[in-house]
């Protein structure tokens, strides 16, 4: 079994979740022990977890700690007492879609629960991450198809296995592209601020010795100016009901650089990161962080003193610029409103 | 006066030079004191000193301690004696042609020297840096004069000041459009992975008082379609004679969103700076540094061990996407190679 079938980033051991501390990779694999719904609120904003899945099953997991500490507090009334807590989870992070449908499927169990609510909503947790895996085996076969012989992809950030429940989107699509043979090359922007893609990413496929190659950022044009890449794939946070994509600050900027140079863009994602209640990617809050991401690396001082900075940290790449979207469900090429509303209204995969 | 009029990274003092030390910055601000050829070759290579015009000045500098140990050891044979000393300082950094350019000038007086030759190369190695700092004047009033009011400005790496001879480059066009009142905001890429931009133009500019905010890079393509910018203004490291233009790693990814946005793409560069030997950017010699670069930041290890690493320093923007080139002999607006051959024959500015 090679490694990226045990590796999890959230895992529900002995009453507590163990949370990967993504903030010390590559250096340390340790894990953080969360027991609290404040716990774990403070885990998905401090980015202990990160990665739009892996914060929804997260935030499932937290809503397990909210009830328990409900009932104990307010017995018989504890939808009342979990109310605020749920919404501290709600607040954690405001970009990634999957929290708040995650909470929402939590929550729509409520009604119909009787006694000490905790054993149903922690089965509930768990179906949850077991459904987010088998997405992306499906999504990763899916992606997959779609990739030539001697494929050259370029990711960023980290779509992988610690960025969901198990395996990843974009980086699912990898490792069954991999295990198929068709991977030339796998190239992945560092990801600055946060530096998702040399830390992560590259981690990550290495334990699955799939080579990778580092580049800064702004490097991405070159390589694609020169031919080298095929295909760029990346995850996503959220994706609107036209099939605008909010991703990782920088997903634009390569979607830009892809249309220009002919290059193909994939967004690979569980349909839990599609909202349809949000009409555009004009009406998707963008995360503004720290300063300091920015003026620092790794806790070091970079930036001279004095200079202002910002920080989006996601951005918003228009469905015009996606060639393909692979959801569970199914591929979505070109993707339009309509197109998203057929994809959404599928049990099976549509192709 | 402002102190952008008396920084300058390159300054010859009691028979040495003095070097900033750019690697220190914005912690540190110190100097490095260079007084052999080999000490010059070293600080240009492991940058000390960068930026294609300040490199430079620097080697015509170091081509005086070369013709001062040439004439020591080898006396009215110094010609002969001096040529490997030369070559090890061409050899130093591949893609600015400043360098090459500056030692083509120095030895081009080799012929008419008589006696020691040292005081006759200290003269002209003054000569062009206080050319280049006039050219640097003369480029801030052209550029400066076509930025509308309010104008918004990202920048990428450091044409500044301690990149030059003095005043900078772009920046220069960044300094004398602040004078009259021009710039609504100048943003800077960080720049990675050397991080001038963090480094030394955010403390560049804020030692001349001029406000500037950070980005990781990116983050522009954001910038850009929220329409946030409204010019690009780089330097350049090599302009070939079609126009193509070699710059700092990045450059060209801007050149293609500012293409895709309808933002405006300056480069401002002296005639030192363009190689009209040189076709088009497809021959130009494309550093490539240490991987360690990308994989550290400030010395400090960010990337997964064992993952591979591309390094490029430089790109090439084709003169198709560089709305005008800006040079102290005037302005060339969609720059191709009959318009760089009429610049080139200049002897005035052309506006």
């Amino acid at each position: 079994m090679s490694y990226h079938d045990t590796l999890r980033a959230v895992m529900w051991e002995n009453e507590s979740v163990q949370l990967l501390e993504q903030r010390l990779l590559p250096h340390q694999h340790t894990f953080v022990t969360i027991n609290t719904a404040q716990a774990m609120e403070d885990a998905i904003r401090d980015m202990i977890v990160r990665g739009a899945p892996a914060i929804g099953i997260a935030a499932a997991y937290g809503v397990v700690f909210a009830a328990k500490e409900a009932y104990q507090t307010a017995g018989e009334n504890w939808r009342e007492a979990i109310v605020p807590l749920v919404s501290a989870l709600e607040a954690s992070r405001p970009t990634a879609v999957n929290l708040m449908w995650a909470l929402a499927r939590m929550q729509a169990l409520f009604p119909q629960l009787t006694g000490n609510p905790v054993e149903a909503l922690l089965v509930e947790a768990k179906k949850i991450q077991a459904e987010d895996i088998a997405a992306n085996y499906k999504m990763g076969e899916l992606g997959a198809a779609l990739l030539p012989e001697h494929c050259r992809i370029l990711t960023h950030c980290n779509a992988g296995s610690i960025a969901t429940g198990g395996y990843g989107t974009a980086l699912g699509v990898v490792r069954r592209a991999q295990t198929e043979g068709k991977v030339a090359k796998v190239y992945a922007d560092e990801t600055r601020p946060w530096l998702q893609g040399a830390r992560l990413t590259a981690w990550e496929l290495l334990q699955d010795n799939i080579p990778v190659t580092l580049l800064a950022d702004c490097a991405a044009a070159s390589l694609m100016q020169k031919g080298e890449i095929d295909w760029v794939i990346v995850g996503s946070d959220r994706i609107a009901a036209n099939g605008d994509v909010a991703n990782k600050i920088g997903t634009y900027n390569l979607a830009v650089l892809a249309h220009y140079h002919g290059v193909k863009m994939m967004v690979v994602a569980p349909t839990s990161t599609v909202d349809m209640q949000c009409a555009s990617g004009a009406n998707i809050t963008i995360e503004q962080r720290t300063k300091t991401e920015v003026w620092e690396l790794a806790g070091q001082r970079v930036a001279a003193e004095g200079a202002d900075a910002i920080n989006p940290v996601f951005d918003v790449t228009p469905a015009e610029l996606v060639d393909v979207i692979i959801t569970e469900k199914g591929v979505v090429s070109q993707p339009t409103h309509e197109k998203m509303l057929d994809l959404m209204s599928q049990n099976e995969a549509i192709i």
